[in-house]
């Protein structure tokens, strides 16, 4: 959420955020900027919403979605910016920070490089070392085994609007279908009823951590977002 | 301090640290970015060196020089933004956030706009409600005044480096001389033997604070910025 | 025209390309940028659209709507830079710009400062010395007379879609009132059977150049956009 | 050269200027902005310096050295861009541009992958079909094979102050050692006399393009700029 920028918005915000339960709300490096973050607070704490801290790579013209490589101390420092930023307006507001969930390209490159993973974590435990913020991630992968490794809670998300491939290893949004409503539905009930969801080939598939709590992760920037996200709330409270 | 930007150095920030009490780094809105600030903490803290937030309108462009219209929610937002960062920064590495001091075209508007400072303050407050961090501006302008009203400790500053008309009206950067080495000396020894400094028309000029405490500011981008803090420090030492 | 910025759209440019004769192309310094610079060429040649050049002030976080101060040498780079950089783009697509319109704050600064409109002038001809690209701007001002006086075709445009006030002196998009689709066909009808439009207290107003060729402008980032352009068409298109 | 940024200077370029022949000038997108780009192509002429463009990722952040995933569309456009802003501002000064040399990761994602060079190459042909600008790159890498399939003049460059591997192949910035004055000077003589230079673990290494024309490359942006190329000067002047 808040993932406009300057004079320009992206996703429908405004409808999507009584439909949520949780909002990821982008810091200003990939997306967003103060007046929108501030703007995007006020909502979700006037619908009820969790807000976490969407930190992304400092790329605007990226979108954060473009991978290149960055030092530990660049990690560490751009947790600290950003997660410092959106706390300080969430707390002004009178509201409480309640995860973090990292954007695009630097999601994948935490997943896949546990050193800068480990210097994000340093940074994201600076806010409150004796009680950490839990990181939401990807279970089974160092996401889920640096985060326990350190102390921090770790939160595992489903995602039902970009794929999943036949090993379970995840797909960026650029190497994902665009999803359909019907997709959304029949993958999520397929979740909620046997414990498995739709590769992308359209074959079963086994994800480990749906006997767990999890989170549902969906895009707001996506062109159906909002039906996704309708989609998506009908199907969660008819298996409540 | 901290001015530089990414790939860019601005003040000779290594060589002037030694030799201050105080330093108010900027926070990536006018100068500065995540690296840098990380980097001028570290240096900071090492050398024991008071931080302060040294916030500035969002234009990076114009180094937060460039005057524009801005809005009570934009001051707020902004405020936030930038103090919340450094602080994390600053927490993170195991220091503490000391004062705050606005930089550049914001300054001015701050204390020509009793709103928007309110707005500011608003913020500043809102990092520590019960001891607000001190305000460090302009005594007897809406500065000093609107801080005292709203409950935030106010320490007035006075410059060598820029020049003040004879009314005692703080100039710009650009509406000032270019300093040397020889007027800053002289300015301060007067400052400190007499309660009086010069201002543009090399006349006398009271001071209304002097007989207070107060803070020095020196400029680090300007290119004899290290000959000029060498220089005030020498008096201040001489007069202690 | 092309007023999206990275990820991000604004208007809904493939909409209106088809309904329009003229597209002023912003060039990457309020927003667009080389990529969304080469799909509004690429759509505005399809659709036989002439190509403006829609330089703006640098200045992205405020859309170029935030004034402030600037130099002539300033002025005289930004042109060259943006217009530039949009003639090699339309040319190596195998158009040719047609003319120059100054885009937000920058148009009202060069109404009323002649000295930067000079220097942006200067810029302009630079491209074609022996004819220069016609300047679309404010008639009756120094817009016009300037152009004139440095043998710059200069080509008066309507505005309908924000306020006159009631001297003809043309008010600033924040400063209009959002307009109606009912009122630019009014305004527009009024114009064309009449010759004068409505000021913004819905009151007569002549403007003495509409005896003579002129464009009219619409606002591609208004939320009405689409309507507003379409009513427009169709008034012009029944008055041919 | 002209690799400042708004407020920020890299450089000594108003030291180098005299020294050098040609001077690859920055256009924005990597570093330089339009009033630094106006600065030097007013130095470049006075010092009667031949101006090439110097075209770079749109990465200010990043100064363009982060190698990123790019388009070939994305490349055609950046190219355009660039190269079209600075033969604006050179040719309103009376220059005329001479070359094309690009910048950082985009000069080895040229080097590596054909089919952006040939969207690059597109661009750059766009200027002047006739008779394009010479492209200066990597002589016996795809910069040259391509540039000459498609009928672009192709220079030689060679570098003194980042190395070589034994195979001849060119390390990056970060990927060399910070050079010496003696190691320029030593390898330029070797150059000059015995047609090989010295690779990065200083055995001897024939460049083949040695027999023909090349250009000398240096980086304005090191420590050493100035020292490194009065060294060069020298040793080159030496030899005439």
């Amino acid at each position: 959420m808040g993932e406009g920028f300057a004079k320009w918005k992206l996703g429908p915000d405004e409808e999507l955020m009584p439909l949520i339960d949780f909002a990821n709300i982008a810091c200003g490096f990939h997306a967003g900027d103060q007046n929108t973050m501030l703007r995007t607070v006020r909502s979700a704490i006037k619908h009820n919403v969790e807000m976490g801290a969407h930190p992304g790579l400092d790329d605007i013209k990226g979108f954060g979605r473009r991978a290149f490589a960055i030092s530990e101390e660049e990690v560490y420092a751009l947790a600290l910016y950003q997660i410092g930023a959106l706390k300080a307006i969430v707390e002004a507001e009178g509201g409480k920070l309640s995860h973090v969930k990292v954007h695009g390209a630097l999601y994948f490159i935490l997943r896949d490089h546990p050193s800068l993973l480990r210097s994000f974590l340093k940074a994201q435990i600076s806010f409150s070392p004796d009680s950490p913020l839990p990181f939401v991630g990807l279970a089974g992968t160092p996401h889920e085994e640096i985060s326990k490794e350190m102390g921090v809670p770790f939160v595992p998300e489903l995602f039902c609007d970009i794929d999943y491939d036949k090993s379970g290893k995840l797909l960026s949004v650029p190497e994902s279908r665009a999803p359909t409503e019907a997709l959304i539905r029949e993958r999520l009930a397929r979740v909620l009823t046997k414990g498995e969801t739709l590769d992308n080939d359209n074959n079963p598939l086994k994800l480990p951590f749906l006997g767990r709590s999890f989170t549902i992760c969906l895009h707001s920037d996506m062109p159906t977002a909002l039906a996704n996200v309708m989609a998506a709330r009908q199907i969660v409270d008819e298996h409540k």
